[in-house]
């Protein structure tokens, strides 16, 4: 049997992702743990980097690189609770020559929950901020202009 | 946007369940962290029950008590890697009083990744082993038959 | 054979908390994943209040509610690795009602790696913010104007 | 302030490590997420590599390769708790060419709360297994013998 993997999608300007919470996210206080959003924005991330077209494992492997996040505003608003349905909005703010920046927001059936600025810098495999390749760049503004066609 | 939630489906009596591979994983030998498969088995288990009708965050807020893994043998034969699109394979494979038995299999295109036999025993909120209600003792009885219709 | 349990301990103002890393914290990269810091952030406050004499596992069996991280903003300026010993220096910055502020830093000889401003407010079990015990602003207070004694 | 790294010792052929119990290790059901278990153990053998000798970065750096895990027996007997200070006892039971056998109990107060079997394989960076370094051999055996002096 094979099955559609789990992806999220562009929405005009807006990427959607869909988060499902499981025992392994809530901690003793019946509620996900806070440091466990961070996982969530990250998949999300991640998946709007594939969603443009960016391979992060081809980039590590070639010594492209990896993308750090060097800082995160958040907010916790409202608490997930096990076995919700989440869904993770991101935007694409800014895109600078070595960093871009995000806005994140985790939703439930409309009612954000978490939310996150997020600045993300491209490294070197040594851990120098680097110039992050043009095509790169230009996916991101594609994106900020109209979102992934 | 609504965006459908991520979620596994019976293939007969085989439970099967998406997971992607997102950083967070992975560990600095490049490769999933061996403690994070038990991640994905619970993820899948969670899903099967759900999908048999078993509702465990009504069950942990009415009191009824929640599953416990009791033990696990478990074998790691090939890495899973960033971005990889894995598949868990989950067989229910008898079903006692407060226990039930479940085979589980990772899968990356049709090799075996990460294998285990668990036993999950239902324990009461003050962590007593109790016995299953008679409709979930039946729900798995009808999935080891059949597969959920 | 007993050992000293891992344990922090006030400098003044200044808690200090050490973390080792090992390799469940970081991912492939080769450093720590950017969300544990969180955690050690987390094993630090939750340190200092059981040095201040806050249990708050007796308060949270006892129903009187437990401490929710609402807002945090963090740089992460320079990696961790593997095998590294750290320490987290906490001061509280600042007690109100239903809140308290922390000033967090994790160290490596000297070297800031990943600072943080961090809002906790106390939630009641139904997760509504709940005034501080009397007790509890009083240690606060005191560690804010002294460190522990 | 300088901090004590925390570390754990061997008594005999036993290696005792401490763990304490965060937030971060517990699930909704108000005990220690099963999955943690497998983290806490690790820590203890990583902590047991640096008392014998063996370090376990500079190896991975060298290109040395890393142990990974390849086959677990576990059985989880009694939940662990927030604020509980464990203890990890690690025995190594066998020594072959590529492999190690390693006995590991959490133990609180003397309780034994999950005992696993561990296989532990060296793998070359590529991911096949290599024979250790016959020092690496020798200080396990010396362990075996009669612990660390």
């Amino acid at each position: 049997m094979t099955m559609t993997p789990i992806r999220g999608a562009f929405s005009g300007t807006e990427h959607h992702f869909p988060v499902h919470v499981y025992f392994e996210d809530t901690d003793l206080s019946g509620i996900v743990y806070h440091a466990n959003y961070l996982r969530f924005f990250e998949r999300a991330r991640s998946d709007m980097l594939a969603r443009v077209g960016i391979d992060q494992r081809a980039a590590i492997e070639a010594g492209a690189g990896t993308y750090a996040v060097t800082q995160m505003d958040i907010k916790w608003k409202s608490p997930a609770k096990l076995g919700d349905d989440l869904l993770v909005v991101s935007t694409v703010t800014n895109v600078r020559a070595a960093s871009c920046f995000i806005q994140q927001a985790v939703m439930r059936r409309g009612e954000i929950l978490c939310e996150a600025t997020v600045t993300a810098a491209l490294l070197s495999p040594d851990g120098r901020p680097v110039r992050q390749p043009a095509d790169w760049v230009d996916k991101f503004k594609a994106v900020m202009a109209e979102g992934e066609e």
